[in-house]
């Protein structure tokens, strides 16, 4: 008998991984390249899940690209070049194509590299899938390994303003404060590089599926815990007076999209992490667990946030 | 007012590399890295275009590798990695995706490289886009530039295989001797490395759109015509006798799915490279135009073959 069942993409991942032979959970894949490592990383996107109709074509090509340097920056590489294939919809005017490619070359040109080629096809849903390269000096890449109990757990910039957008969008408030936040995400190019050239972080990634399940990916490769301070938390400017403090704080841990970088920082290195980047301390890492700690008091943290489910059908 | 207009695949390019910037016209991306180039590559495949209902997951998944890592033959670099992107519809059962992956690394290890990682989501049509990267030797490296008048043409293997499998597909053969041709084709990787080693080759591509569309490619990028001779094309065993010669010809030229490498060799270097892999002279380069030569007459050559169409509307 068939039976359906909601597999999420992290343990489809984990399934498939035994086929695969161990694949190395981080933000990007890494490969000897001489006296540098290649960094490279894939995302698929696609009309349904990932472009609101309030979307324009420019914003599509931003996202695309930027969601994938957003990988190679949290590696502390240098972006070296973008490759996107792009199934478009029959049908589709000629000017909204020319708009994501002009958004593909925007996103690209900002962050001092380029698109080096790709692939086109006819689908039936809008699915722009990128592939970003990156290089990095060996001695200073950093991974979601590496934090140690005692390391401070930081962030670069705010948390929440993505997920505010999406609320807002969900309100039909197309035009709210955020919605740009969610829909032209900024990658941490600059922020990724000075922190790997600071030689003071110990593991790295980004929070584009929420503070939350960062926390947890990076505490299940890195075996360690963290505790988050609440009052710590740097609430995008606004949320608090638009949402109020809880919904703000939600918004800050669960929701996905803000493409931050996380990282850990040896404690006696955290004034050369502060020189290099505008950083928050957020807490610390434990031995295990994740925490919340609210006023003294710790609560236990679900691992919970942006991800894709799958529904499969398993025989039985 | 909106009307509907086809654009072919390659115009489509040619439009949007006005936007992105000078786009090399290659099989793959090359980047600088270090003492050797990195070349990458992308294919997106899908279910309506690419994965006919008769094919098994597994063909599915060492399809999407096969097509990847002929780009990279057809630079003669060795290849280092493979990432893939899977969106899969809701419902499709476990065993299915195993196999899927299954396919993946069968094809990544037959060809010395493997999975690095890749991307999960949830799509309504089946949508399998690769990346495969590779290294090779700067001096080394092959592209569809080079070629000059007088170059003999030539081809690995033999022609027309994966086109009589379509064939009997749309005939209703689902278990026709040419099928597995089309549904598992093989990257000359070993072909494309001994060639570039050999040091005799002067451009090359491979010829998965099909032989006259890779020849229209390799004269554009090269500044030079070809003439092909008509009796020297090596038409894959059987098919001769199964659809007759003309027919035959005519899926050796013009059908899709062989990923041969067709490239051109000095002459005075013809030795080298005949030492270095099994290979047929199909003709030689000269000037300008495609021609076909038979029983010493010339015929213009049309450059078509397999390609995408995007139906676009454009405002006027």
């Amino acid at each position: 008998m068939a039976q359906g069942s909601f597999i999420s993409e992290r343990d489809l991942i984990k399934r498939i991984s035994t086929i695969l032979g161990s694949i190395v959970n981080d933000d990007c894949a890494v490969l000897d390249s001489g006296d540098r490592y290649l960094v490279a990383t894939t995302d698929m996107l696609h009309r349904k899940s990932d472009f609101p109709e309030v979307m324009t074509p420019w914003q599509i090509g931003w996202m695309t690209v930027a969601v994938n340097l957003s990988d190679v920056a949290a590696m502390g590489a240098e972006p070296s070049g973008v490759l996107v294939a792009t199934g478009i919809p029959q049908g589709t005017d000629l000017a909204f194509i020319d708009n994501i490619f002009s958004g593909f070359s925007d996103c690209t040109g900002a962050f001092g590299t380029r698109v080096l080629g790709g692939d086109m096809d006819s689908t039936d849903e809008l699915n722009l899938t990128g592939f970003a390269m990156g290089f990095v000096e060996k001695d200073l890449i950093l991974m979601r390994s590496g934090a140690s109990p005692g390391d401070i757990l930081c962030t670069t910039g705010t948390l929440g303003a993505a997920g505010a957008g999406l609320l807002q969008l969900q309100m039909g408030e197309d035009k709210g404060a955020f919605v740009k936040n969610l829909l032209e995400p900024v990658p941490k190019i600059k922020e990724g590089r000075a922190l790997a050239l600071s030689r003071s972080v110990t593991a790295m990634m980004d929070n584009s599926d929420g503070l939350a399940l960062s926390l947890s990916d990076l505490s299940e490769v890195s075996g360690v815990g963290f505790v988050l301070k609440e009052e710590a938390i740097p609430l995008a400017r606004g949320i608090e007076e638009a949402f109020g403090r809880d919904k703000g704080l939600e918004l800050a841990v669960r929701a996905g999209g803000d493409f931050e970088l996380i990282f850990t920082v040896k404690p006696s290195r955290i004034e050369a992490a502060s020189k290099a980047v505008d950083l928050t301390i957020l807490g610390h890492a434990v031995e295990e667990g994740l925490w919340m700690e609210t006023g003294g008091k710790m609560k236990r943290i679900e691992p919970s946030g942006y991800e894709h489910s799958v529904m499969t059908s398993a025989s039985s």
